[in-house]
C-alpha cells in the first residue's frame, strides 16, 4: 500500500530549509530509497516517493511557513539538477501506475503554480546543473528559471528522441502556453536529446537567465532578495498576504503545524475522524462518507489558528485528499465512489460563513485554497462519482461541491422525511474547477441565470425544489430508492472502465479551457495513448530498451 | 488506394436534391457497397465511403448551390435515421485506420458547422427514425434537431455501454459545449444504450422538438420555411449572402461547377496541375510542391466566376486537400512532408489582393473559406511538416500559411541568390486555425507586436530579415544547406511516430481552445487511447465481441 503522508523529518530525498522569508528546497535523491524494486534513483531522478515529499513540502510551506515569500528549488548533486522521472521505474511499471504517477506529479506542479498565483510566493528554479525531462518540467512550473553556465549544464526534454514518449508532466503545454515559446523552437527543443545550454536557452525563452558557476550562488541570492523585496511591497498589498500575521514586526515565524492524519486501516476501508471509506470490493464500488462539523466553535481567526489542523474544514479536506489518493493508487478495481455526507446543514453553513467573513486572513485563505485543490483532485480522479442525498446528510455549502462534482446525484423523495441541500457563499466561485468556473457555472452553462438563482436562495432546497432548480439528477421516491441506487451502481460498475474514464474526462470540463485542463485533458490523453503503444512499451519499444544493449525498433506507420 | 473524389451522379448512399433555397440530403446507405470486405452497412450505418459522399455534398452546396439557405438531413429508410459508424467495420479495421476514419468524419461535421457559421446556411436534422451513435453525432452537428415521436424512435449514444469506446465524432464535446446539456444528464444519456425518446430528449436539450409521424413532414416543412424566411431576411444582411448573386430576382440558380480534379498517379507520387507529391518511401518522407498562379488574369468577380474551379486559389487548394487526404490514408509510413512552393511572389500577392478586395462576393468568400479549411486539415494531419524555402519559391500571402503551419522552416541564406517570403492581407485572420487565431498570432503569442509588425511590412523579407522577424526556424548558408536539410529529414524520420503525433498535437495549438480543438485534441486523444485498450479491441473486448455469441469481459482496473 502506497502511503501519501510524510513530513520533513522523514524526507529521504528533499531538504526543506527556511531562512526568514526564503525557503530552499534542495533535491538530493537517495538512489536506493525507492518505492518499488528493480531500479536505482540515479542522477536525482525520481519516483512517486520522491514526489510525495515534494508535494508535502509545498503544502507545509503554505500552512507552516506562511512568512516565506520566495522558494528556491535546487540540487545538492554536483552538475545535475534533476534527471526527471526514473526511466527504469517507468519501464517496469504497469500502464495504470504510470498514468496515476504522472497525474500526481502534474498535481504537484499545479500546486506550485497555485501557490504562486494565489498566495504570492515566488518559485525560483536554480538549476546548478543539467535539468532534463521531468527536471526541466519541474523548473518550468516555477516562476523563474536560472541555469548555471559551465559549458556542460543544459536543459532538455529528451522524452521524444530518447524514449518515444511525451514529456508527460505538463512540459509541452507549459512551453507554448506558459512561456509562450515559439512553436517551431518548441518543436526543435523537444526533439533535441542533448537540449540547449545557457545562451540559446535564454534567447528562446526557455530560461530567464544564466550565470557562470563562480557567480551562480550570488546571482541567485541577489535575485531572491529582489523578489522578496518586491513581493513584500507589491504582493502584500495586492493579496493582503500579511493579514493575520502577528503584529510584532520582528516575529517572522507564524503558521500552524500540520500533524499526521490519524487513520485506521481496516480490511474493507479506512476510518479517519471525518471521513469513512467503505470498500465493496466484490461490487467494485466504495462508499465515501464525509461527516460535517460538530457545531462551529471557532468563529474568529484567533480561534481558528488555535484549532490549527484540527479545524474541521482543514482536517476533513486533508482526510478526503488522502482517501482519494489512496483510492487512485491502491484500489484500481474500485470504479465508482458513492459520496455521502452526515451531519447538520447548519453547522456546515456556520463554517462557510466564518470562512467567508475572514477570507482575507492568511490561514483562512490557505484553508479555502486547500479545499479547492482537494475538490479539483476529485474532479480529476478517474473513477465515477455518484452523490447519494439522504436524511441526515449535509450537502450544503462546501459539501454541496461534492454533489456538484459528481457525475450524477440521487436525492431521496420522501414526504415523511426531511432531505435538504443548501448553497452558501463558498459555492459562488471560491472553490473553482480547473477550467476556472465554479461548479454551479459549469452545471448551468446553458442557463447562467439558474446558477444565480440558486446562489440567491437563502433557504434549503427540499427534494422537489432541488429537482426543479436543476441541482440533482434523479429523485426516486422511498419505494424505489433502494432498488434504483442498487441498479445504478450495478450498471455503472459493469461498464468498460476505460470508456468511462474517457467519457468522464470529456463531460466534466465543459466551457473554457485553461493551461491546467489542457495538461490533464489533451496532453495527458496523448501521453496515455503513447504509454501503451508498442513503439514505447512493446518488446522493441524505446522505453523498454532504454539503457539496454538492445535497440528500439519502430513501426513507422503514422497514426 | 482510397479515393476521396466523388460527385452526386456517383453517390451510392446519399441523394442530394435542391428545391430553390432548400436542399435535402437523404441518407439511403446501400448495404453491399462498402469500402472494404467483411461487413454490411445495415440500418444506414456508415463507413468512410459513405462519409466521403457526405463531405462532397456539403462542399458542392457551397460552390454549386449558393442560393440554398436551409439543408435538411433525413433518411429514406423506414424507422431509422442513421445507426452511426458501422461497428463491424470498426472491429475489423486497424488502429491507424480507425483514427483516420474518425478524423475525417469529424472534419466533415466541422465543415457543416463552418458552413452554418460563415455562410449562413442552416442545417436541420429531420430524424424520421432512430439516430444512434454517429447518427446522433451527425444530428448534433446540425443547427436544429427534430425527432419523430412514434413510440419507438430514439436518439442515443450507445458507444460506452455497448462497445466500450467513446462516441468519437464530437458527440461528447458537442453535448456539453454546443448544446450545453447539464453534465449529469449528459452522463446518463451517454451510458443509456437505448437512449431517449421525444419528450425527455427535448426536456434535456438533446433535440429541439418532436412531432408525431403523421405530422412530421409538414412540421419539418413549416420549420424550414420559417428558417428560409429568417435567413433570407436577417442572414442576408449580416453576412451579405447575396453579394454577387445575379440581379434577376427570379434567378435562384447561380454557382460554379466543381469538376473532377485531374491527377496523374505515378509509382512514386501524384501529379496535379498545381500540386506535385513525390514520395521518398525508403526515407519515409515526401516532397509536396505547390506551384503559384501563372499571373493573375482574373481581377473581377465576373472573371473569377468565369474561371470557376480552374481559378488558382480554388484549384490549387482542392488539389492540396486531396493530396493531404491521400497521404493520411494511403501512405501511413510517410512521416514527414517537406512543403515547397514554386512561382512568382508577385502573382500570389495579386491573387490575395483580388480575394481581399472582393471578399464580400459570395464566390470569393467561399474560396477563402475553403482555403482556410484545407489549411486546418493540414494543421490536423498527423505527420510532421517542414517548409523548405529556396530560390524561386513563393511563400507569400496564402502560401506563407503553409510555412506558418509547418513544425519548422528552413530558409536558404545565400548572398548570391534571392530568397524571399512575404505577407499579404490574408495572413491577418482570414485563414484561421481551429483555435480561432491566425497562424501569425499563434506563432507570436509571447510578442503580439511582432505579428503586427510582420503584417505591416509591405516589402518582402530576405532571409536575414525573416530570421530577425522570427518568421523562420533556421537559415543555413549555401555551404551547409544540403547537409542540414538531409540531416534534419533523417533525424525526424528516425523518431517514434507515435511520440511525434502526440508532441505535434500539443505544440501546434497554443493559446485558446475552441470546440473544434477540444474535439481534435481532448476527445480524439481519449478515443485513440481507448481504441487500443484490450477492453475495447482485445479478444475479450466489447468492440471485438459486439454482435457475436461470445461476451465481452473487462479488466476492471481503472486507469
Amino acid at each position: 500500500m502506497i502511503n501519501f503522508q510524510t513530513s520533513p523529518d522523514q524526507y529521504k530525498h528533499w531538504k526543506l530549509s527556511i531562512d526568514g522569508p526564503v525557503a530552499t528546497l534542495t533535491m538530493d535523491v537517495q538512489e536506493d530509497v525507492t518505492l518499488a524494486e528493480g531500479y536505482k534513483l540515479k542522477l536525482n531522478s525520481y519516483d512517486l516517493g520522491v514526489d510525495i515529499e515534494l508535494a508535502d513540502a509545498i503544502q507545509r510551506l503554505r500552512f507552516e511557513h506562511p512568512q516565506v515569500r520566495a522558494v528556491v528549488l535546487t540540487s545538492l548533486k554536483p552538475r545535475i539538477f534533476c534527471a526527471g522521472a526514473n526511466i527504469y521505474m517507468l519501464g517496469t511499471s504497469s500502464h495504470a501506475f504510470k498514468v496515476n504517477f504522472c497525474k500526481f506529479t502534474n498535481e504537484t506542479r499545479c500546486a506550485i503554480e497555485d501557490d504562486s498565483r494565489h498566495s504570492g510566493r515566488r518559485y525560483i528554479a536554480a538549476l546548478n546543473g543539467t535539468a532534463s525531462g521531468g527536471g526541466y518540467e519541474l523548473a518550468i512550473a516555477c516562476d523563474e528559471i536560472y541555469l548555471v553556465d559551465d559549458g556542460n549544464s543544459a536543459i532538455s526534454l529528451p522524452e521524444v528522441p530518447l524514449l518515444g514518449v511525451l514529456p508527460g508532466t505538463g512540459g509541452l503545454t507549459r512551453l507554448v502556453d506558459k512561456r509562450k515559446v515559439r512553436r517551431d523552437r518548441a518543436d526543435v527543443f523537444s526533439t533535441l536529446a542533448e537540449g540547449l545550454k545557457g545562451k540559446r536557452a535564454k534567447e528562446w525563452g526557455l530560461i530567464d537567465d544564466y550565470f557562470p558557476r563562480s557567480k551562480f550562488q550570488e546571482s541567485i541570492d541577489a535575485r531572491v532578495r529582489e523578489i522578496v523585496d518586491d513581493v513584500t511591497r507589491k504582493g502584500s498589498e495586492a493579496l493582503d498576504l500579511d493579514a493575520g500575521k502577528p503584529s510584532q514586526t520582528n516575529s517572522l515565524s507564524y503558521g500552524i503545524k500540520l500533524n499526521p492524519l490519524q487513520v485506521e486501516v481496516k480490511p474493507a476501508g479506512l476510518d479517519y475522524k471525518y471521513v469513512t471509506l467503505v470498500l465493496n470490493r466484490e461490487q467494485r464500488y466504495a462508499d465515501l462518507t464525509m461527516r460535517g462539523p460538530e457545531g462551529a466553535p471557532q468563529q474568529t481567526p484567533a480561534e481558528i489558528e488555535l484549532a490549527g489542523d484540527s479545524y474541521w474544514p482543514l482536517q476533513a479536506y486533508r482526510e478526503l485528499d488522502d482517501a482519494l489518493l489512496y483510492l487512485r493508487v491502491n484500489e484500481p478495481e474500485i470504479g465508482l465512489i458513492c459520496l455521502r455526507t452526515q451531519g447538520e446543514i447548519s453547522n456546515v453553513m456556520a463554517i462557510d460563513h466564518t470562512l467567508t467573513a475572514n477570507r482575507d486572513h492568511w490561514l483562512v485563505r490557505e484553508i479555502v485554497l486547500n479545499m479547492a485543490r482537494v475538490l479539483r483532485r476529485l474532479d480529476l480522479t478517474a473513477k465515477s462519482f455518484f452523490s447519494i442525498v439522504e436524511p441526515e446528510s449535509c450537502f450544503a455549502g462546501n459539501l454541496l461541491e461534492l454533489m456538484l462534482a459528481s457525475d450524477r446525484s440521487y436525492m431521496l423523495n420522501d414526504p415523511d422525511k426531511l432531505v435538504e441541500i443548501m448553497t452558501s457563499e463558498l459555492n459562488a466561485g471560491a472553490l473553482p474547477m480547473s477550467n476556472g468556473l465554479s461548479r454551479l457555472q459549469s452545471r448551468f452553462l446553458a442557463e447562467p441565470e439558474k446558477a444565480e438563482a440558486t446562489l440567491a436562495r437563502t433557504e434549503p432546497f427540499e427534494t422537489a425544489e432541488a429537482e426543479a432548480a436543476g441541482l440533482i439528477t434523479f429523485a426516486p421516491d422511498d419505494l424505489d430508492w433502494e432498488d434504483e441506487i442498487r441498479v445504478a451502481i450495478e450498471e455503472r460498475t459493469s461498464l468498460s472502465p476505460d470508456a468511462l474514464t474517457g467519457m468522464e474526462a470529456s463531460l466534466r470540463f465543459a466551457g473554457p479551457e485553461t493551461m491546467d485542463t489542457k495538461i490533464y485533458g489533451r496532453l495527458t490523453a496523448w501521453q496515455n495513448w503513447i504509454f501503451q503503444r508498442p513503439n514505447a512499451v512493446g518488446p522493441e519499444g524505446a522505453l523498454t530498451n532504454y539503457g539496454k544493449p538492445t535497440q528500439a525498433h519502430f513501426d513507422y506507420k503514422r497514426t
